[in-house]
């Protein structure tokens, strides 16, 4: 199956190109570049050199569309949407790694994002978390990868909602996210001289473009609305997200029930590890891999439910999710591509 | 003044070696490492070199005890307290690093750390957050410096328990430090190896031995019992801690609101600064120095406030605040020696 | 065919595992720690948890040699020799990682690590380069795997000393190396703490134990004896080496014929590229890949032809190249189970 | 004495604020930054709040010249010269960090800049290397402040070139920087995501522009021209150079000879540390610090003599150095304002 990468030089692109490299069912044949058309892709990250032989084109439809059987776009929000709409006229299955096709009401979209230039592809969209969203999937011609912060808190916190176990105001959601998830962008805040050795919080409260996108998926697992606090750290480490999920337990819950929720939910996915007693997710056992570890604690006595994850942020919070997404919309085994062991140390 | 460093080849030793040879009133004239002992201190550690002109000695407070006006002990919990009860049997006012002497009630030390071996001098040590105990200190011949961790979370937190503005149960504090806190001790898990690009949460919920100590001085504050459930995590840096503390308000309260509650606490303060609207501290503004930055910000839709803080923890979280202390004791200026700028980048 | 990594739990142990584990024609069937006999694999290290279904075994060949067609052995020097005794008596063919079966010359041995205890094994092991010594490789039954600092000078090295092109004399070497480098071993010098931004050389000169393996080796390329000083530095990171090699050539060489000199040795081969004018390798470029990248430059100005090279200490400086003997050896695809595509960023 | 800034908000400008704002004899009254005029300094730079009470200006000579005693330029090469240009033709005493006035010879200048605008200044600029020039340094109105990598090849070549102890050709230098060498230049290249963990080479050979300033200081002190290849590289950390010297005796020379000719040369420096036996330079021991650690090896069967070296490219490199050079052209004690400990870790 020919697949293409539109927008394939920025971070999750390359991402991209790394895992269908060495996909069974997949064959790379377009990766554009607006900035780098014309360029071997070879030259232009010396890491591919030798790796494959294929040249930038410009991120034009056009150009491509004949000779594809599905695409990637990993394109900024708002310049997706356009793109997205001449593949799916062309009757392109396409999984979008941007935000524009995540929320459901245009409304949302617009008070986040600015107004939605194609609205009428909102409703066929399949908000992309295998996890949740397995059986639409596979019928999906168009999925809305999930962003790599509600990855990682969809994932622990979903079973809870599901099973009304947890009240659904007052959720905290505290995340510490590696900094490759600000892009290949030259902004001098993302200098190597200011991030070494540097954390602090961004977009503190309800004011990161991933809220949301978290209580929108969070209240169809609830049956209800949801109200999450937000509050997201820069790490000094290039990839990875850690997130601590801080909930008020219905009725009384042990860490070892709370485990059992996640072990059930989780028991036959292949890419969601649920972790022993006493043990919490780390970055170094997910990096490069498609998985989410996830783990529950609880503080009883102050009537507190801690649910923590780790995943990578462009693996399974982008690319590696947007593969396995692909795998189910073109009927290959979910896994196909994705069984990286975690390169440790 | 003639100071003392019993303890002095672990990390805060270290760091109070740095700020104490530059210090205008105190000097220098013992350092102890029982390990070193008879070792010129610039020889074990090469960035001292030509620094000082110091050997360092055995533990043994005979040896030295003459000779000094004020100690700091800087040894691991258990082993301090005989050794500060034998320099407080000399008469030397001594600033302590470990926790022998933070926690007021010797039952919860015992359920912590083991039975107390000095327990008739819990009731005169004085907990050394100058910010809460000024006057206090001021008068102490024996300051129990608080850990790092307390001190991050009971600086930004202290005020609004104090006003009576927030719920004193369902406390969440989720912090997050640099690898230094765990000492220079050979441990595998501490390994370059091990902890690059590494994040990851630990002793999670009720576990930390910092806890009891947060809710001792939060209870103070309050003037009733506080409930933290605490997640700290380990950062891929050496210096710092940075940290999130969520909290109920009992009213409603807006960030603006919540920004002058810490103005008017900190109005005097040398080494806390009160961040400006949508300002999140960060370790590199704060490495190095005696500082603590906090923050406040609120999510009202949700019922959240937030405070963020952010500190150096050798320097605030442990050595800068013990030269603090025995400034206070000494009736030296509070911050001498004591301000460094910050190194940026 | 099954094969068993004896001492698995060190780094290059744990990078065998990863390796091996996607392996189309090797199967782990055996994993030997003598610390952790009894665990199973995935508990101890949890990275690894969900990935493959094996318990670690004691060291002892006697337990597991009935059940293995190959193994590799990843034991400290000195502690090897012994085990590959006991291995090759047993008629298993052994890739061994140690320094132990690297130097022909008994005599050279004992001078750098001491009595040799298997020196009748000598003779017949092949030097694991297979860039070098392919056709010996094919009919090896004992392969001694380069050190990885070796690897990173002897593959730009070669070919000039080979065509007589550079002086034998006064070649100088300057390599900078990751961390792992030094094992998992608990050690204080190599706490996160200790390495964090920080650089520095050690064994300058004539001091490691890498000189003569490069000296035995760069000989036997050249006809004659070569001399080398050496001076490795640690790198504040985990993985990878960058070397520079500086020579005197014999005649007039450009950059541009030395760049031809490199591209005719390495025309065929697949894990060495050779990178064109004006880039320099980098480690980025290679991290977690079986890559060694060179390049030449040259300062005719000065005399001084320039060769620098890069690669991950633990995959092409270590198990990925014992891989690649074992495919050799097996009559396997030389690149089998090698085509990871390096991660980035 | 009063002193300004000009172009304060790069990363050396930044560090001279650092210095300036604790130096007994220096008062910081102008800060300027084209970009950032009429912004509070510790409102553009978070870990200056509340340090000091500036705003920074726009660069022009004119706003501020009246109301200082001497300046330091911070400028980008080219863009330095006519500023000092103005400033010394208003009496101002100018210790200029770019590279403007470095090279002796405008034509030398020419071939790697570009054309001179201020040749006129060139003949009164001193190299303000102390250690090398101290006593025109005294006298000199316009210092040509060092390149970071000149500083630190310089200091351990320069008294085995004054005593003829070995070869002027064939000199060669590797050394490794932090990236803040770099500067706060928004550039992709030098985003955390590209450095972390990386190291290579960069301008190899004969193409960094430090080149013909190491040459020209070298040639000064052997009394002829030398000839230094030079191999930079990018380390993956903020601060610091180490380098190595490799060279070619003239006669015999042990490793405790050129030991004893550094300590002969360095007696009664305050800044330069010479390493006693077998102890290599790091950057740990220096960051942060004014001081240039320096250490030497040999290598006797193969005619090699190593000299190493270790400096804060920011403090001794640059603005310690520069400020350094203010104290010896205003009759200050040379040490006043850097004395500071280096903080370990």
């Amino acid at each position: 199956m020919r697949v293409a990468i539109v927008g394939a030089s920025g971070y999750t692109g390359l991402e991209l190109v790394r895992i269908l490299l060495r996909h069974p069912h997949f064959e790379l044949v377009v990766a554009t570049s607006e900035q780098r058309a014309g360029m071997p892709v070879g030259e232009a990250f010396p890491s591919l050199r030798g790796q494959l032989d294929l040249t930038f084109q410009s991120n034009d439809p056009e150009q491509f569309v004949g000779g594809v059987d599905l695409a990637f776009t990993a394109l900024p929000h708002a310049a997706s949407a356009p793109t997205v709409r001449a593949l799916r006229k062309a009757g392109i299955p396409v999984a979008d790694l941007s935000a524009d096709f995540r929320l459901r009401d245009p409304g949302t979209y617009a008070a986040w994002y600015g107004e939605h230039s194609a609205p009428e592809l909102l409703a066929g969209a399949v908000y992309g978390l295998p996890e949740l969203h397995r059986e639409e999937l596979r019928r999906a011609a168009l999925v809305a990868v999930p962003g790599c912060y509600p990855t990682s808190v969809l994932l622990p916190l979903a079973p809870f909602l599901r099973a009304g176990l947890v009240e659904t105001s007052g959720v905290v959601v505290d995340s510490k996210s590696g900094v490759s998830g600000a892009g290949r962008t030259a902004d001098a805040r993302f200098l190597f001289a200011e991030r070494e050795g540097n954390c602090e919080a961004y977009k503190v409260g309800y004011a990161h473009r991933h809220v949301p996108e978290m209580e929108q998926e969070a209240a169809l697992a609830a049956g209800q609305g949801v109200q999450i606090t937000f509050v997201p750290h820069l790490l000094p480490t290039t990839r990875g997200i850690v997130t601590s999920v801080y909930l008020r337990p219905r009725g009384r819950i042990t860490a070892a029930d709370a485990r059992e929720v996640l072990a059930a939910a989780y028991a036959d996915e292949r890419f969601v590890r649920v972790l022993p007693e006493g043990e919490a997710p780390s970055l170094a056992s997910v990096r490069g891999s498609n998985r989410c570890d996830v783990a529950a604690f609880a503080d009883e006595r102050n009537g507190c439910l801690i649910l923590l994850s780790a995943l990578d942020n462009l693996v399974k919070g982008a690319s590696g999710q947007a593969v396995q997404c692909a795998n189910l919309m073109s009927g290959f085994p979910e896994e196909a591509g994705l069984l990286d062991v975690t390169m440790v140390p």
